[in-house]
């Protein structure tokens, strides 16, 4: 493994499951949901963040249709939960991929299972990678559970960089 | 504090050295160093990385002029060289701040303490917030020690977020 490979997998990254939505679509279909780790603030005022998504990916162009997103904190326990959004998605009444959601004021889901949540509305893009970066100004904000801490990339024995 | 606030905290980060020089000019400094955190892996082919940097700094501004800067991995055990680039630096012989670099080919300070370092060079920036994003190429890469895990922010008592 190349030196570029070895260092890039040393970052630290969280977990997070990003949710959106395209413009009343139904296929591939009427909400995004995909396991997401290149993530962090971008500024304080504004409140921005800056997410990498992979270009192909039906969350990146879900994201793209609509400008909004949100990002469900992952829990320290919840490894389970993550694996589950790396490939397609399958929504059953109020589920996705068995897990149970509700819908945001702007209908994005969001999960019950997550501690917290931010919803972000796109304000900048760049397209030099092989993954969009999307600057995202944070828009809303719920903590449900103030003491979970959070799942961190290097403790699941996955890794997502190089 | 807002769920907002909570919520950015909660993020993991990395801690990085950053490295950078203007145009040749002496003032404030030949070269930047700053301790940055808001950083992350943005594409795998090109290899690039993301992070955001204080629009005020000399950091910041080094990096505008010159295009190219290194970011110095921090190891787990390294918080107190972390905490010696808040501020302004000090260039003193081969030293910044009282540690020892050498310069890469193209005139980067690399600190003789860090475990590893990539060179990067600046492809795309957004300026939305009250951070400047850089979207830079990944053209160096350096490990020097395999083994050392790095700092994570969460262990260090900071917070840089919110």
């Amino acid at each position: 493994m190349s030196d570029k490979k070895k260092i890039l997998r040393l970052f630290h990254y969280g977990l997070f499951i990003l949710t959106s939505r395209g413009n009343g679509q139904t296929e591939p279909a009427p909400y995004a949901a995909s396991t997401v780790t290149w993530v962090s603030q971008a500024s304080f005022e504004p409140p921005l963040i800056m997410i990498a998504l992979r270009k192909e990916s039906w969350a990146n162009e879900a994201v793209r249709q609509s400008g909004i997103f949100t990002l469900n904190l992952v829990g320290k326990n919840k490894k389970e939960m993550a694996g589950k959004f790396f490939k397609e998605i399958r929504i059953v009444g109020k589920t996705i991929n068995g897990f149970e959601f509700t819908l945001t004021e702007k209908g994005l889901p969001v999960f019950k299972d997550a501690p917290a949540y931010i919803e972000c509305k796109t304000v900048d893009r760049s397209e030099k990678g092989d993954h969009s970066v999307i600057i995202a100004e944070v828009t809303d904000a719920k903590l449900f559970r103030d003491n979970d801490d959070l799942l961190l990339l290097r403790d699941t024995g996955w890794s997502y960089g190089g």
